[in-house]
């Protein structure tokens, strides 16, 4: 959650290469004003923690009403900024498609784990790769109720089918285990068979790419009857999506993972409005 | 179409901060290898330019079999990328993920586009700043077939509400106009009666804000009314989407913009197919 | 105005890579104390609001004492530094240095622009980009009430020989209004054809390059003949310098732009005088 | 010479920030051409060695025709350049205002160096940190002919007035010369008493502070009657110019400083003609 | 191993600055040459694939002949590196500097691991984070056959005291392990009851915290007992060095972690010897 | 001293790329703590001014009871560090790895400084540029009583045996001369005979490389004889160690170098302490 990611300051510098020349030939410099962040939708917030320590440095000052993983209803004021004008007019653009972005995130997370826990309490939603803003993308989902997953390649080893053709799954996986003792070593598996030859080379997480609910099923009631069950993590990927997610849940698998939880999220509609300084701009 | 943004790169340097563990165990480090980029669904496809220059400097080479713009099929081969297999592997999947938004952008902006180009062939469809990945969602926009609008704060003047309530919309316009002689000037009007009046004042471009079809119709009746029409540009703006939008392109505007092109745009799905080198790993 | 520019931090950078070797051995870490900053020669101040924003972050606190744009006399004192001895020696000479050349461009500036706005009161005064410190010397021109024209290559279109050489003027043009709605097209010519030509097909600024006073002239008398001479802004760049510029400001063009505003611009000497604290070196 | 600054990149970065918008949509993206450089006043060539290798990372050529420090005529050809017609635009602007300047700065350098060696062939003539592209400025005094001086404030000590004032110059030339054994110490003073002590204190090089020539003159025949004249170096700097130079030059010190060499050259008109490549434009 | 860090570039950064004025003088600067890279002292070779990567962008090409990991023998050549002279000389001294610190870690945890092997074969021997050189000293420990333990604080999960502390063991573990399923939780104990209860609460690893071996023996007795010992990876750590280490191995542990391996490795020393091309210089 | 590096930056910025886990998941985000820092080894205080500075940026402040270049007993406490105790956990590790290392720096070289002035109260000891942490390495030798030699290849011209065989003695002194007349030249010598020659062409410090003190005798006696030993300073480099260097004190060199002050210097064990605000966690 506190991972260090400049991608607001990255898309802000674009932004603002040149400055805001038409705010800077119409808003007093030393004017001081507050703004509304409103979301137009029912929505979780995601973001704000992230936003508000980013725009302090342009001397922003934010007070959070709705904290990060907070539900609000349609119109709810989530925060409110004060400073110089010019500043917040600044930075409201990336600040509202950052927040957008996140909340739309979070949403989606919250709705599928809550969903899926229903039938399976125990169940962990997790995110993929498939990301837009990089690691802010995997806070929203952990802000949702989601698992991050690996945060990039070099956190965590994922040995997938290209992998495994080139050494050899028992290769492979001594290799790994040999490389590193803090790091768990997942397999992408394409049946059961390969399932049970990994736990028993001692992968630490299986996954299961691109199954069936029913060969889910099937894997796992062989891998308890082999009495390997309880060595390893399970997960199932691949192919999952709001409709059928509730079927897996029931397989008996730790862990589902959904690209969709980043791919195909929408931004959630946020405003910023700005309040005139009336007394200010009277005197 | 050239713009400069180190998106790429930043996304990648979050994704590999530590390398690729996985493949670093498995894949040997001098395989030569090909890949293929294929999209999942039919498309306009876009960024593959920019990606290709990207990836150059891992000395991986794109042949680009559909150049951004094309239309292709679900299904079809987009581009190969030839090189270093560890290196492929680890740009696929920040490629991917920027590869599949571009592609969304651009088809969603094609697909708008001629949607209102058969209403009126003349109109001009625009972007905003509701952007997830800066710039290069406007280079999305303009492969489409749309209009980026201004890129950021600093290289056009857009004078909004707060700006007008400030200083007066005379005042305004003039101090804009004094500035730089190579900028537009242009103005978020909230009836026809402010749009007569910028029009007279000088401004350049006139943006319609949250106008119904009929509103706009009304202002341009007004404007051709007393001379004033074809000194400007008309642009509508706020509210518009794919159900109305062909009533807005027969009101007589010059330009119409919809966040949405890049706002709710959806990654469109594309995968890379690595070929294990055969020959090479069998002797 | 607000142009972002890392330049004084660059070439602070530079200066002072290893320190401040012989500040370090004499003079006492702790030590308080304040600079006056003082111009050698009459001139119009300008930079101080941009580098008393650069020194804040070395603790520095600049009283400014005569605002970017006034007219000052020689000895004048233009603003004090406060804080520690070390920082203000640390940064003096390349606060001068940009000081210098900025008040340098600044007073050329208005000395030209003065000497022309008597002949012609409502012409603008443009700067190129011939400079030295990139957008620095253009803000500059801007404090001496010159105009920046375009700040690099991507905010403004200035087809020029090579360009219509190579895809004819009609073409070129098109080309460039279909890229964007925001932007004006300027086309530089070499004769009074070409200009009409231009203006037809709906160039927003002519450049005369150089022309002759009289050329030019003859041009402005030939648009005005066909009623073209409204549509557009007119513009004479090319071997004017200060004893010849009120011909052309004579001629009837709204802008005429020179390189040597910033190419020829001497720096103005300016001076700091570091008072020794001596209560406390008494002490 | 070899000294690494980055302001080509710096400026270019600033100049070229959205790309090239007019070159983009006239001038075909492949088409290579042959640009020269052309110089438009006599004078000394200097940055060609920089500036070729700073636009090979852009893929251009540059092939020398007159290396730094060559006197050329008015119109002379100094280099060529190939590559793509695009990128030869793109560093057009900065890659001329660079080599402008410091063919300017080399141009000053040799003229005053080559007056004062015909009064004293011995001697020596130096810039200051009067710059504007900071370390550049002073590669173009050593192509000129002149000596750097100090580059910045860490790489040689120079004692001052306010230094001196704090520490008493004892202290100062004694903790100057414990904090390292391969930096030359130079004290600044104001009159011959100063010198002397200074050099019985063992400083390296001592400059006269605008002193007159006569003062100069006595203050060396003080330091030769005491036998200390050839302890040191002795430099004169301070209210020196093109008129009284030859003066300072026949007063017997070994350097002679002056901040004009950087603070007042006026830039060299130099130009870039784009030959466009009529075979491939043809076809 | 393909850890990202740019500790080279910086360090070459920081020595070269200013160029290297004692070459530019003396070497031409076309010539081509040759060096031999030697070691003074038998050891591991460590640290060659990373630097021959990083002096391929100054043109140098380096012949590998001995591998990062093989052991060498006093004065043995290890590498050859060729290319422009002036090159060589400036990136000689920090090429050593990196590859003597490398080999010098590589050597002790060669040495280290195999007394440990010799006791006990199946056990680990771990760094920790007591590195000079950030990542690379890690990769050095991999290849002198150590483990790199985590990378930085944010790979693996280690409650400490002050985290136990704070939050009680069982609230801490718990969260820890909702956070992230791709994590190992690894839990520091000051004896064997902490032991046995975080291993209940589903700890992963287990790090004994100065123990003694005795105390170590008697926490796995305890372990074992209770039948837990197969569900965790158990750590010894603190007070370990070259002369008990071998208590340590016998106690049944499968890591033991050594700040010294990084902390106290002694660089060993290389040299670089430029072949003069006499050839050349003699034309 | 007041030397920029940014290597703590860097290296903090390796360790905590993704946060630190560990702290977040369990240290409550508001905790204000106290750490002391402790020495568990006799040693001289160096770098609390350095890193005292660096971790204000977050918002730590540090009570430095110790100054730098103090003696200190084992277990003295040197410092307080006050602030958020995730940001105290956070900068810990990098913190104490490079106070631990200009500790042992400044330790040993105050050590080797004190054996020698006992033997030659007037030589200097100098390191060489055998450094692991670039300029902080120099500053430890500082702080301990020595001197940082030439801090990188363009601070001074050092004239070694490849130099001169290239260009001849002669030719190499005298380009370096010309060069600039702020530095000193230093040649490498391997005979009493080079000696005499670089003396005699005006060179200002001679390096004895590897001379036995014997030889340094002989070379300085017949410097003596003709009248050249006050012209020069005389430093002696290579193959002195402690066991021999008193040797080399007596034989009348001004300055004596060794790579080992920061090749082999050991870092001191530094730890630090945080103390939980129990007032605090009691609420």
């Amino acid at each position: 959650m506190a991972v260090v990611t400049e991608m607001f300051d990255k898309l802000l510098e674009e932004d603002t290469r040149f400055g805001d020349i038409t705010s800077e030939l119409t808003i007093p410099e030393e004017l001081e004003t507050e703004a509304k962040v409103m979301v137009k939708e029912e929505c979780v917030v995601a973001g704000l923690a992230y936003l508000s320590k980013k725009i302090q440095k342009y001397g922003l000052r934010t007070e959070i009403l709705k904290k990060d993983g907070e539900e609000v209803k349609k119109k709810e004021i989530v925060a409110k900024i004060k400073g110089n004008a010019r500043k917040i007019l600044l930075i409201e653009r990336v600040f509202l498609n950052i927040l957008g972005r996140l909340c739309g995130i979070a949403t989606e997370t919250r709705r599928i784990v809550s969903k899926v826990k229903k039938v399976n309490p125990e169940i962990r939603v997790a995110a993929t790769r498939k990301t837009l803003l990089g690691h802010l993308d995997k806070v929203a989902v952990i802000i949702g109720g989601g698992d991050p997953h690996r945060w990039g390649l070099g956190d965590h080893v994922l040995l997938k089918d290209n992998h495994i053709a080139l050494v050899g799954l028992e290769d492979a996986i001594e290799r790994a285990k040999k490389a590193s003792f803090v790091r768990k070593i997942e397999v992408e598996v394409k049946n059961a068979e390969e399932a049970i030859e990994a736990v028993r080379l001692d992968a630490d997480v299986i996954m299961f790419d691109n199954f069936k609910p029913e060969e889910v099923r099937r894997a796992i009631a062989l891998l308890k009857e082999k009495g390997l069950r309880d060595r390893v993590l399970l997960e199932a990927s691949g192919g999952i999506n709001e409709d059928n997610i509730e079927k897996y849940a029931k397989c008996g698998v730790d862990v589902i993972s959904l690209g969709s939880l980043t791919h195909s999220a929408k931004s959630v509609d946020v405003s910023m409005k700005i309040l005139l300084n009336m007394d200010r701009s009277a005197s």
